[in-house]
């Protein structure tokens, strides 16, 4: 196999200057990085990892730790995290969690052992002790969802308040009976959009009814789908529904149609998040959007600056409630 | 710093067993990997990527070089790959690439440098030159999208005869004037579903009109809805659409709806790939159905196998049309 050696001389370069373009430093000219890589591609050169420069353990990536790709809730953010990421020369690497302990542990090994330089944390409760331990030695920022008792800084909403002026939104057009379809409470966004549909009701001298509640376990249309379909299923209907996220809201939509009811007439439905899909449904649906383009590239910003050694300050975003067709 | 002795004694093991264990080796007890996790938690140890295994170059990393995370139809996919790849001790990281050559070029010094073992690759064709170049001395499969004239194995489905279908379906429901929209024919799919779409047109001696085929730039909702607005705008409107894309057909069927026709009376629509959100339109949307889960499980079962010397076999699996309320 070809050597360093052999790749600086093709290139007609030193060997700190092939050195310097494996680990993609930003001091190689553009038209040095070219004949370098021609040089490495003409050789087959694979340098070890162990070949890298001793003196920068950098590695230029960040790990980004989601739940679930499928939910376009984070996709979005992702946009903005890899537009800004690559802006400031890092590469990022998606790494789906599954809320799974196991999984999360093996990713907070590749910064241990320096393989990345900091992470973007979207599940941070999976293992508290795991997160908060790793992040007093490596960078870590948590966006969307976060650890209140913790000190990392995050980037979020408003929760509680967004709920809030959502089922306010409900009340207004003469809705009483308003279920309230959430995730998993051990989620902190679950927790603060009930403190805030609570709100709401007490506000207006409703009663909470649990009846009204209902908890899914995966977030997807078919558990959206169903929850409308037990909250139907009542003798007592709602004549609203508020889902935490657009994935059930949309669930919701169908099986109202399905049962032969109108949206909003019979049922007004309202969403979160804005994700695009929830203008292609038939209503539109009305949802609290989240700036989650933004959101990416704020916790982008806040790792590479943590990286940097630089002080960061956790954030909270403005939301904005987009009536539309379904209320 | 705790150095790995340390590590070693306090979790009563030998050095080689730590270093088993931070290579994520497979012949570790769990029972061991627990006290040895323990150990190096308790001294916050961080070993560097130069302390890994020298006998050992596998980084049990694949890497996943998707075009775009948010078509729906990558994460179906997506989750295939992790399943099988969680399962089989590899860990997956996603790399968008946004089809751009230069982030391509990062992620495939990541397979030189040994960061990753293997790439499954979904958009071949975005450096033809390099992907074969590498493909030489490194594992790459190809998944769905593949180079028909290169040699490097791939898992795909038979796009030709699944356009071909879809349109004969169309015909078959009394359609004549049916439209086309296609993404950027520089994808082999794009390439080869036309070819069906024509095949079936000569099978009905119909001419393929011009003024029928749309492509677009970008593959989202809005360019559905705006290959659909050019459409309609015509003076001879089209009575049937196939789009290349469940994302581009649910676009189309917004516009057609927004401009006050009905689907599928005035104009039915077919979608591609049969994406979760493809059955909860109004009306539910008639797709062709890819295997997209089995086919993420074998592409990662083939890179796999290519990563431990096996020789692997190129695959077409089975799609199904799938006729719902839009036809």
């Amino acid at each position: 196999m070809a050597t360093i050696q052999e790749v600086a001389k093709k290139a007609g370069v030193s060997v700190a200057t092939v050195s310097r373009v494996l680990n993609n430093s930003h001091t190689v000219k553009e038209t040095t990085r070219f004949k370098v890589e021609q040089a490495i591609g003409a050789l087959n050169y694979a340098p070890s990892v162990l070949g890298r420069n001793l003196r920068n353990s950098e590695s230029r990536l960040l790990l980004v730790l989601i739940p679930s790709i499928s939910n376009p809730f984070y996709t979005e953010i992702i946009n903005g995290i890899e537009d800004t990421a690559i802006h400031e020369g890092y590469n990022i690497m998606l790494c789906e969690t599954d809320s799974n302990p196991q999984r999360e542990a093996i990713y907070f090994n590749l910064v241990r052992n320096r393989m990345a330089d900091g992470i973007i944390l979207m599940d941070p409760t999976i293992n508290r002790n795991n997160v908060l331990q790793l992040a007093e030695t490596h960078p870590i920022v948590q966006c969307s969802e976060f650890d209140k008792e913790g000190h990392i800084s995050y980037v979020s909403i408003n929760n509680e308040l967004a709920a809030y002026q959502a089922v306010k939104h409900l009340i207004k057009i003469g809705k009483r009976k308003i279920a309230f379809i959430n995730s998993d409470e051990k989620f902190l966004y679950a927790r603060e959009r009930k403190a805030g549909y609570e709100k709401a009701f007490n506000e207006y001298d409703m009663s909470v009814e649990a009846k009204w509640m209902y908890n899914i376990q995966k977030l997807n249309f078919e558990s959206g789908q169903q929850a409308m379909r037990t909250l139907l299923n009542q003798a007592d209907r709602p004549d609203a529904v508020f889902a935490v996220s657009d994935v059930l809201a949309i669930g919701a939509l169908k099986e109202i149609h399905a049962s032969g009811l109108n949206v909003p007439n019979d049922i007004a439905v309202i969403g979160f998040d804005k994700i695009s899909f929830s203008n292609m449904t038939y209503p539109t649906l009305t949802t609290v959007s989240q700036p989650m383009y933004r959101m990416g590239c704020i916790s982008a910003t806040m790792i590479i600056k943590k990286i940097r050694g630089e002080k960061v300050e956790s954030m909270l975003l403005e939301h904005e409630l987009i009536i539309r067709e379904s209320t």
